[in-house]
C-alpha cells in the first residue's frame, strides 16, 4: 500500500498529516509508531488524519455541533490517541488552507474538530491562533528534583486537558544548565504523570504589555522536546497565578521558536489561546 | 527549487539521498544542515548526492582508478564533508540498483568512488558488503571515563580512516547503564577525538565459528547512534587484537540492528569488511 503524506511542524513540533477523507484508514498503532520513527520511518512527534467530520464516528460522538468540517484524528508517536496538541493544530490549519481544503475569510474563525471538542482556529500575522478552551490550576504544590538542579523547586499543577507542573528558576543559566533527557520526579507523584515546564521570567517582564518569558519542557512518556502547546499556556498562567498581575498578554521562548499566550472572558469563564507559526515542510510517499 | 530525494537507512543509520548527476547542485552547508535537522527539515544522520564519477572534479582527484561510474559524495548532518560512511555506502549502492542506475551480477563487485577512495561492495543474502580497506591499531592506550561507570577503563584506539577507541565491558548491565547522550572523556585526549565503542563479549563468544558481540557507540560531534559502520569494524578488531584468536568472523549487535564483521589477507594486507541490511523507506519532495 502506498500512502502520500506532507510533513509539517510548528515552533519545531512536527507532524506527518495523511489524507483519510472517508475515515476508513485503519493503521495499527505499531505502524503508527514505525512511521513515526526518527530512523526507520518518517520521524515525527505525532501523526494527523485528516478526515471529514461526517465521515467520522468518534467525530461526531465528540463534538455535538456539526460546525467543523475537518477532524483532526491525532495519533502520538507510539501510535496512541490523543486528545489535542496545540502545536499540531496551528499546522493542521496550515495544511488545510494551504491544500484550498478550507480557508479563513478575514477575521472569521475555522472550526476544528477534536477528541478534546470543537477548537476555534483564527489566522494571524505569523501563523495562527488557537483557542484552547477553559483552563484549572489543579493539583496544588509539587516538590521537583531534576538532573542539573541541586535542590528541590516548587511546582504549580494546573489543568489545560492535560496535566502540567511549572516550576520557575532564578535565571538563564540555571534553564540551560538543566538536563531534561531524564525525566523530572515529582513528590507527591501524579497519578498519571504530568509535563514539567521550567520557566525564567525575561528582564524586562513586561514590555509593551507584553510579558516575556523562556521555557523548556519534559513532556511526559517522550522527553524533552523542542516546544509544548499546552505547556506554554501552563507556563504563561502559572506565572500571571504566582505575579497576581492580571497580565493577559504573554510571549513565550522555546528551544523550537516563539508563541505567544492570550487568557480572556467568555460566558462559559476565561479561555486561553496560543498563536504562532505552522509551516509545511515536504511531501512524499511511504510504502506499507 | 523543488528537489527530490530518497530517504533510506542501514541498521537506523539514516541518509538522505539526491540525485546530482552532473556534479553542479550547490547547497551550502546551512541548507544541507536544514535538510537533516529532524524536526525543521528531512532529518537524517547525512546527505548523499549521487553523482557522476566523470562529472566530480573532486572524485576524480581523490580516485585514480577510472573504475567507479558512481560517486558518494557524502555530507555530515552539520553540512560538511566527510570521507566515507559504512552504513551509507551501502543505502547508496541499494538505491543504485532499485533505480536501476547500477547492478551487481551475481559474484562481480560494485566500485563506489568516495572521498577515501574507491570502496568494493558485493552483495549479500541480507543486504551488502564493503570491503572498507586497511586499518590499523593506532594511538595506543586511552583512559576511558563516561556516565554510568563508575571507575575509568582502559580502551584501544584504532585507526579505519577515523578514528575510534574501543574499551570492554563486563557485562550487558553495564551496556544498558552507560548515559552515552554525553560524550565519554578520554586520557590522554585525542587530538581530533575519537568515536568510542563499548562492547560486551557474549556468551558464548564464538559460535559455529562467528564470534559475536553487542556494542554501544558515541560519535563524536553527534551523540550516541543506532550504529556505526567502521565503529563496528573497529569493536570486532579490538577484541581479536586483545583475544589474539585469529577470529576473522565476527557479529555485532548494535542498538540499530546486527552487521558482519570479516578480516581476510590481500595483496597490501589484511584488509576489513562489514556487512549489514539497506532499506529505501520513502520518497519526497521539498522546496529550499
Amino acid at each position: 500500500m502506498n500512502i502520500e503524506f506532507t510533513k509539517g511542524h510548528g515552533t519545531g513540533n512536527d507532524f506527518v498529516m495523511i489524507n483519510d477523507f472517508d475515515g476508513v484508514m485503519d493503521l495499527s498503532e505499531e505502524a503508527i509508531a514505525q512511521i513515526c520513527d526518527r530512523h526507520f520511518g518518517i520521524g515525527a512527534d505525532g501523526l494527523i488524519f485528516v478526515t471529514r467530520t461526517e465521515n467520522s464516528e468518534v467525530a461526531h460522538l465528540l463534538n455535538d455541533e456539526p460546525a467543523a468540517e475537518w477532524f483532526m484524528d491525532y495519533r502520538n508517536a507510539d501510535g496512541s490517541k490523543a486528545e489535542m496538541c496545540g502545536n499540531g493544530i496551528r499546522v493542521f490549519a496550515r495544511y488545510l488552507i494551504t491544500r484550498g481544503l478550507s480557508e479563513i475569510v478575514d477575521g472569521s474563525t475555522l472550526p476544528i474538530a477534536t477528541r478534546a471538542g470543537i477548537k476555534d482556529v483564527t489566522a494571524t500575522a505569523t501563523g495562527f491562533a488557537v483557542d484552547l478552551g477553559r483552563w484549572k490550576v489543579d493539583g496544588g504544590e509539587f516538590l521537583v528534583r531534576t538532573s542539573g538542579l541541586s535542590v528541590a523547586r516548587p511546582g504549580l499543577g494546573l489543568n489545560l486537558g492535560n496535566p502540567h507542573v511549572v516550576v520557575a528558576l532564578a535565571d538563564m543559566a540555571e534553564l540551560e544548565g538543566l538536563q531534561l533527557h531524564l525525566a523530572p520526579t515529582l513528590e507527591p507523584a501524579p497519578r498519571s504523570g504530568a509535563n514539567v515546564e521550567f520557566v525564567v521570567l525575561d528582564d524586562p517582564l513586561i514590555t509593551q504589555g507584553v510579558a516575556s518569558i523562556s521555557m523548556r519542557v519534559h513532556e511526559r512518556g517522550v522527553g524533552e522536546t523542542l516546544s509544548c502547546g499546552t505547556g506554554i499556556a501552563a507556563a504563561a498562567l502559572a506565572i500571571r497565578h504566582w505575579a497576581d498581575n492580571g497580565q493577559n498578554f504573554w510571549r513565550v521562548k522555546v528551544p523550537g521558536g516563539e508563541v505567544g499566550v492570550r487568557m480572556f472572558p467568555t460566558q462559559d469563564g476565561e479561555h486561553v489561546a496560543i498563536s504562532g507559526p505552522a509551516e509545511l515542510t515536504f511531501t512524499g510517499t511511504f510504502s506499507l
